[in-house]
């Protein structure tokens, strides 16, 4: 009988008092509801006398026809709004599936010390039917495991080209390049710098050579010192703003590879006394929420990261099914959204 | 055989290969290899037959002994940093217990039109071992369902007051009033104005208390007309935010009730060209990430998100294993974090 109004975790006899009332541990009463057979029969008739007695109202049996699948992601970090879109994204396509996604924050952790297989063991103890992981950097080794276990994964924004044949899902990080850099030309900038993330990975070279490529088709020569690396780092954006300032001949505009680099770009600038976008106008990359928030608002490339994630997870649905999807790279498009960051550059402004 | 180098989510036949050797659908392959009884015998022959010949490997059986537990953690909305930290701080937790957590976006979508016991169905036919509920308004028939089937549950900052013998953890609302409203007194302010969530939400009404409790300390008389409730809505609060600056005596500050409604705040002010904290001193409450983010820097009192959502985890854990927690609410203490948006009042500074 259902007592709406008087609901509390307590109704009824606790396991606690149930093993107390049968003379057994707490784990031991666990072990006879949840049906263990390392329990001697002694104590579990103990234990089912005192559970009838006090009229313990066991949980439902695991139902498989009615329960939802469960579907993993892996993400790098759960502390950035990165990952809650990611998140979001996931979560909502996996509900349309009848699925349930497991959080956890594996790779990140690992790096931190441990194993770098502890998670991957998890999702194979666990009988994992699928894995998404965003933004990985997944060894050699651990592709294998992987595939040795039949696991079926997609991956999110790789950090690096993946082996042939694994599946993932990114933008379309050369167009963002171009776009970029194309809002800059069209605004009358010629001295625009590229800020990027590592020199190595996928998104980041595939947008400095978006920004190159559209530098050539308007005829601005590559100049070679406008090109800075800051491993998608905050605080080394900041640096090699300051370096950029120092060159003899500073850049007008800087497109960054992520707006939590361009956070980095301000703080550079608000230290030199500079404003953007009168001094300095700055491109970002992503359009996280932050974006919106810092002022003046940046003007960025979006990463529809939602759609990636729910198009990562109907990938991966496809492929727990037996499929093998057409392609193994999707790309979703990415837009330029202008705010309150970009300008025309000082010199091309008549002065007041 | 492990091959690193090509690894390959294609290594060895997929099931839909096996399926097409055996002359059955996917999904009917897909039954035979993961033991479901509904197929018939001479059907599992075939496909038993067909994973043999191709040495098709299959993924390692569900290992309990080895597989760590679930917990389910069921959030309000994925889209906000406030889960993010909540996220953050159960998985981190969960893993130190050796748990995992399975996030889902229910109670939120639930009033998208959908039954809402929908999510409550998927959490008992997997048979959930434990729930945390974040920012949660659970209805009478929800809290009698999870008792009923003897689900533990532990709630992250309910909205309201849960009915007795609920565990749950939350933040030193009171305090966090009073704080925020001593920081402003000790600038020098008398005229502050106070912008409230819901009226009826533990969280808010505790906020406000503590707001008048720190007035009437420094003999400040409490006005009627300073206080305003925007219901934790940004767009709201900038409505507010007008109303108190069309009073004939409009006040010098204002305590928000929530860093998101402080950004509608800030826009208000923005829209009649007055300057945060020249004009006005604006003191937040959550300490998110965009308290930082904005300009100027969001003072705030910031409650310890991922703290919380750790407590609450090991909590639940100890439900879990038949214990009862001493008290059935836990508060994590707040603190004033002073940044750039609270100064003196504008008629008590000196004028230039």
């Amino acid at each position: 009988m259902v007592r709406a109004g008087s609901a509390s975790v307590t109704a009824g006899p606790t396991l606690a008092v149930v093993a107390r009332e049968a003379g057994v541990s707490v784990p031991t009463a666990s072990k006879v509801v949840n049906g263990r057979e390392d329990v001697a029969p002694e104590t579990r008739r103990r234990v089912t006398e005192a559970l009838d007695r006090l009229g313990y109202v066991r949980r439902p049996r695991f139902d498989a026809a009615k329960a939802p699948g469960l579907v993993d992601l892996v993400v790098h970090s759960l502390e950035s709004s990165w990952s809650g879109a990611v998140l979001h994204g996931v979560e909502a396509a996996a509900h349309e599936a009848g699925l349930e996604v497991v959080v956890s924050a594996g790779p990140n952790r690992a790096r931190g010390g441990r194993p770098e297989r502890d998670w991957l063991d998890k999702l194979t103890a666990r009988g994992s039917s699928g894995v998404l992981f965003d933004l990985a950097e997944l060894s050699p080794s651990q592709y294998a495991w992987l595939d040795h276990h039949r696991i079926p994964y997609v991956l999110i924004d790789p950090a690096h080209e993946p082996p042939a044949g694994v599946v993932s899902v990114g933008a379309a990080n050369w167009q963002g390049g171009v776009s970029a850099t194309e809002h800059l030309l069209g605004l009358g900038h010629r001295r625009i710098a590229v800020i990027a993330g590592h020199r190595r990975t996928m998104g980041s070279s595939a947008r400095v050579a978006g920004h190159r490529s559209a530098l050539a088709s308007a005829g601005v020569p590559h100049r070679a010192e406008y090109v800075r690396y800051a491993g998608f780092d905050e605080a080394t954006a900041r640096l090699r703003t300051h370096e950029l300032l120092d060159l003899h001949e500073p850049p007008t505009a800087v497109f960054v590879c992520s707006d939590r680099m361009a956070l980095g770009v301000y703080a550079a600038l608000a230290e030199r006394g500079l404003r953007v976008p009168d001094d300095m106008s700055v491109v970002g990359f992503d359009d996280l929420p932050e974006a919106r928030w810092i002022a003046p608002a940046l003007t960025t490339v979006r990463q529809p990261l939602g759609e990636m994630a729910a198009t990562a997870l109907r990938l991966l649905v496809r492929m727990m099914q037996g499929e093998r999807p057409e392609g193994t790279r999707t790309e979703l498009s990415t837009r330029l959204v202008p705010r309150a960051s970009t300008a025309a550059p000082p010199l091309a402004r008549p002065t007041a």
